[in-house]
């Protein structure tokens, strides 16, 4: 019962199964190769429109390559309180950036809204070179409370941000689970409402390593291929990149493996709406759960074997308060969740419940 | 009616003489001559311990160099929301630690708190290497509002940040006016409490531009030499700075020029406090004098030859909200004030509100 | 005719073969899985002693991940003049050292002698901290010639280097050519002869994307995991890295993998030798030959379909000029290069010359 | 008989009565006051021509910075062997450049040539974005060796440098020196022989601290004020400079201090071609001395106060030996120099050897 995070899984059999076959021959280094080439154009068609696509094997890597092409190592990026580039990847922007600062705006909430941003318009300093300017936004898709925006929320974001001279950058680790949760295409999820770079991510959702920074904004693409090199990011068989994702994005496999994560998701939420104990602390509206639980309970969890982690106390909203016999706890389903852990998963609960 | 800031000023004649003096000689460079060392020792008389000493021009150099001292590029700084090391620096910090990151704690009041210290620590998460750790506290004495940190409030603060791992820097750009304004000595405001590194400013206070980073543990100093020198902060004329600095310490001068410019803003604040059309938003501590004014004061001021800067409306505490027909702005007075210039600019503001 | 590159190939059956075992079955992310335990054990065992080694994708990222362990970012990196981590990773050692320096101390010789480095010693100025201070040596093995360092040439640089405070770092992309090429173990090619950290290519070799920095000086690892995560490095999925590691060193695959490799090169070099018209530029002792050939040979070469790279031209040892009508050209040869290729490439050849 | 450096000196009577007049006054900190703008003027008539200028402390950080807005961080900056950017200003230039290149090509003669630069073109790899590519050129004037550039050394240097897109760079911490020397203007020794940037220094002939970065190539200083800032290079109280400037500026002081300076020097120099048993390294052309001496002499000097720096081995050209009895030093006028000092020092030279 893994529900720990949605990269404890190998690769979805298909993806491998692409890198196996992409092996047997020869071929150039560096991403000159035909695999990444039909990747590039497979990216091209899914988004219905031109691009640049550059591959890299971490979230990090793609996140933070991605803003050091948006800011000015003097000028700061926004983000939500609680999001993965400010949480949870060092100080991997500040390197990559060359020590441009992130900064959060938040307030606890589950998404970024509009007035955070005016909120944050209104009142900074904006006597340069002294203070710092803000020039990049970046939201997650999903959000880091496993939150869906919906294209007119990027939309409304991105007139603010814009308005204000910020380019807008969004963290897709999850944005194929954000896709399948809506009926939305991928075009109008990204580009089509105002997003500037997209770093899709493919290795939460059936790869084993393969994440790519699209520009839809190709004027800020310029300098991309020296910072990923310089950064160690460039892979010598660059087809380990281009066969996965020739295999994941072939006959929309990514939804199916997205869609099967979001659906076991939502029935565990089911089970867990069901019960008094236990709140869900934000809607489930991708592969991620927010619970408050009984101590006890997760301690009985996991002596049953089922993995999942404590989480940040400091990203609850400000209307949950943590009782001292009650933990906070994220429970993450994946491509590769069964019905059947999910349902010994459900049973182990109702009974700790009913005992 | 100079009122803008500190800096508006030259240095003081006794300063200046100094400068004049050290003028006339051949010496090494680099620091390497008797006025270096005299300020030096000069400051281990007036800290009344061993100590290391760095002479930079600027605060924000000062600040940024003693910080790199303190963190690694994947760790944090913790500080006020309105620290000068925060809004008014640029990203210095970020360049000269190699990255790491600038978080504030404080949450709209005057001055950090034990509580926000213990709250900080008591809800962010400790997953390293993905999350990041704050390794050093950084408070502003005088505080960014005005406000001075008695050496109790100092202890307090050094205890729970010592506890978690923190070492302590202390932002004294006006660290005269601070003490000046307590009946304490320089040692109990600074190492007695807990203080580990301490940037002295001389330049708001009568210098010309003489800033000294004191490492009253010398444990962190070991690197300084060389990041000032790649900064381009070390001075081939050294006694540039041992001149001023010896001057400024000499006979107490440096406590005269704060007691001065300290007297100045209290009975500026007298006057502001008899008026009822004007709010002052904090005690008035030091030399900074943070109000709550019609616009059609400010303009009326202004007009007549007054200087003084509108302020950051983020820093104003949640209590206080601005209306529409008022401006929050910040009134300075240095060791060059005189009492002509701030009857003046009394008389204007009464003028305003009997007309 | 694949002679371009040894990153040209997919990975062996052996290794592949691992990675798709390694993909059925969940496991916790970050290298906190049992291949990776087994990888780092399988290490331990092959260079005979207690080490930490940690697994990146890129041997640029290796590289300059370790040499970020060595140096502060005001010293200095002293190694070849035609060191890939000077030639070919662009700036990643600038980045990840946060700003020291490169210096090439050879002199167009094809590896360092003793002597490069007590002349760099006896000449360089030592007024810190005007003056930047090496304090780490870099050496590739295979050297960037395809020379091979024997364990007393590395001692004896050791002795210089560490005689003047300087830690040894060697860049091992083809390490497993370096050793297939001598009569001697591992642990004698590396820490035995004063390598403090080596970083091991598996991907030139027979992986797909497999490099680990090993530190026999685990003092200088202390702060590895930190630069690795900011760096975007640390791979979620760590079981890619420590599977195809696994499979590289179980039951001497990776010695059979480079054996192969350096048999094609010397049988290459053969051919090469027995025609007048042809020059190598080094002694072949591991998998690259640096060739003069007639500019119509290579035409001729590549129009019948041989990939192979023109070299860098400054790379050329003092006694070997280039005629108008010559060209400098690398060969490498790959545990995947089949005899009937090698023999096909070499018929063109004598048949361009018979012709 | 100081002949150590020109930055053992106070400033000139001129230039220090400047700063004095210049303190007894209110004005705007940060550069926006009326000396600093005095001092732009006073620039633009003397380049005959519209710049941008910027002041700073050091000439690192004039160099540093200045640099940081020619290159890119994955790029390098050509400079000659021993260049004080290279040799004497630790890793600064890596710091504010954020990690670009430092790379040497003149292979111990005085002055860089175009032969320098086309060698370096035709050799070195273009295979970017693995190999570094140079964008930037710097030379020093007068050079590292005392020597001058004449208009069409430069003139040519620029045609190599421009037609291989590199911009050009004069680190003028002697460009006084420099003018003196030839019966050329500024602008002739500068913008019009294709300089795009002129740190142009006055703290060794004759301020306490200013030195100035000039944009011929306005194009280039558009993120200066940010990097200045962030460097903690903005001074506030800003006249500091403004005012030394003016005064080093007016009726032409500069150019009397630095003509005293290389008289003295050439009066020097024709001492020591006098005597048979000392050598001058380089012709002096401006007011520096490089002469191999007996160390008996060194010694002589020294023991009878006399001071000057042993110099860097291994900035020799090839054609001179040091021998084991013999020491390299340097010995440098300033404006300060007086006629006895010198005298004083050449009478010891001479009774040396007669006696």
């Amino acid at each position: 019962m893994y529900f720990g995070s949605d990269n404890q899984t190998g690769a979805s059999p298909k993806v491998l199964g692409m890198l196996a076959e992409a092996n047997n021959e020869y071929s150039h280094g560096y991403g000159d190769d035909r695999w990444t080439d039909q990747a590039i154009e497979a990216l091209k068609a899914l988004f219905e429109c031109d691009l640049e696509a550059y591959f890299v094997a971490t979230g990090t890597a793609a996140n933070s390559l991605a803003l050091s092409c948006m800011v000015q190592p003097w000028e700061a990026i926004l983000c939500h309180d609680s999001a993965h580039i400010i949480l949870d990847e060092s100080t991997a922007p500040e390197l990559f950036t060359g020590g441009a600062r992130m900064l959060s705006v938040s307030n606890g909430q589950g998404k970024i809204t509009p007035e955070h941003l005016e909120n944050y318009f209104q009142t900074i300093g904006t006597d340069y070179p002294h203070n710092v300017r803000a020039t990049a936004l970046s939201i997650a898709q999903a959000s880091e409370s496993g939150l869906v925006y919906t294209p007119t929320e990027i939309s409304a974001l991105s007139r603010v941000a814009k308005g204000n001279g910020l380019s807008i950058h969004m963290d897709g680790a999850r944005f194929a689970n954000a896709v399948a949760s809506q009926q939305v295409t991928p075009a109008e999820l990204s580009w089509k409402a105002g997003v500037d770079v997209l770093c899709l991510g493919a290795t939460k959702c059936g790869a084993l390593c393969a994440e790519v920074v699209i520009f839809f904004n190709k004027e800020l693409a310029k300098t991309f291929i020296h910072r990923r090199k310089r950064g160690g990011h460039l892979l010598s068989k660059g087809r380990v990149f281009g066969a996965q994702m020739v295999g994941w994005l072939q006959d929309d496999h990514w939804l199916e493996l997205a869609k099967h994560a979001n659906t076991q998701a939502a029935k565990l939420a089911e089970t867990i709406n069901g019960i008094d104990g236990l709140q869900l602390v934000w809607p489930v509206e991708s592969n991620e759960l927010f619970v408050v639980m009984p101590k006890g309970l997760a301690t009985y969890l996991r002596d049953a074997g089922a993995e999942f982690y404590d989480w940040y106390v400091d990203t609850l909203p400000p209307n949950v308060t943590l009782q001292d016999d009650q933990q906070f706890a994220r429970l993450v389903t994946s491509f590769a969740t069964q019905d059947s852990h999910r349902q010994e998963f459900s049973e182990l609960i109702r009974g700790y419940f009913i005992s």
